[in-house]
C-alpha cells in the first residue's frame, strides 16, 4: 500500500510505524474491492458476478434486510454512474460511503438515548 | 453499531456472527469520528481543534507529506460543503473516499508493475 495510506514503511522519518486504525479501515476498504475485482482479469473494476458475491459475503446483514428481490440489480444500476455495467472503485466507495453514513446516522441515534 | 452495519447480533437467523471484513472497516471509521467529534458536547461534528487533532493522530503520513503549511486549515474550508466552520460526518466521508480513492490508484498501478 502506498506510504500515504500508511502502508508499511508509512512512518514519516527514521523507521516504519503501524498503520493508525483510520488507515487500516481505508486499507481494508482496498483490500476488500481487489479481493473481488482480480478474480477476473479486469482488475479495476467489480463485474456483475463479483459484485453479487462481494455483497453476499461482506454485507450479508444488508442484503438480509432488503425487501426487494431486486436489490442487488438495482443497486448495481444506481451505482453504475458511467454506465459501464460494472462497479469500478469510486462507485465502489459511494455504496460504502452511503451504508456508512446510514450506520453512523443510527449509531447516533443510539448513543442520544443512553 | 446497528444490525446494517453488521455490529453485535447482526447475523440474519440465530446467534450473531463476527462481522466481515468491510463491516469492520464501516464500524472502524464511525468509530474513530465520533473519538475525537465526542470529545466535547457536541457530537456530530468535528469542531477545527477536533479534526486536527484527528489529522495528526490518524493520517500523519498525509499531514508529512504535504507542502503547503495551511494543507489542514485549507481541507476543512474544502470539506466543510454546508459552511457551518465544522465537519460532520458526511463531510468527513469525502475526506476517507478521496484519500481511499488515491491510495487505491497507487495500489493498483504498484501491482501493475509486479
Amino acid at each position: 500500500m502506498s506510504k500515504q495510506c500508511g502502508g508499511p514503511g508509512a512512518g514519516a522519518g527514521a523507521g516504519a510505524r503501524d498503520p493508525t486504525a483510520l488507515e487500516k479501515c481505508m486499507q481494508g476498504i482496498i483490500e476488500v474491492f481487489h479481493k473481488y475485482a482480480d478474480s477476473d482479469k479486469d482488475c479495476q473494476y467489480l463485474s456483475n458476478k463479483e459484485f453479487k458475491e462481494m455483497l453476499k459475503n461482506e454485507l450479508p446483514s444488508f442484503i438480509a434486510a432488503q425487501k426487494d428481490p431486486n436489490v442487488v440489480d438495482n443497486l448495481i444500476r444506481s451505482l453504475d454512474d458511467n454506465n459501464d455495467n460494472k462497479v469500478d472503485f469510486k462507485e465502489f466507495l459511494n455504496l460504502i460511503a452511503g451504508l456508512s453514513f446510514s450506520c453512523e446516522r443510527m449509531y447516533a441515534q443510539k448513543k442520544m438515548k443512553k
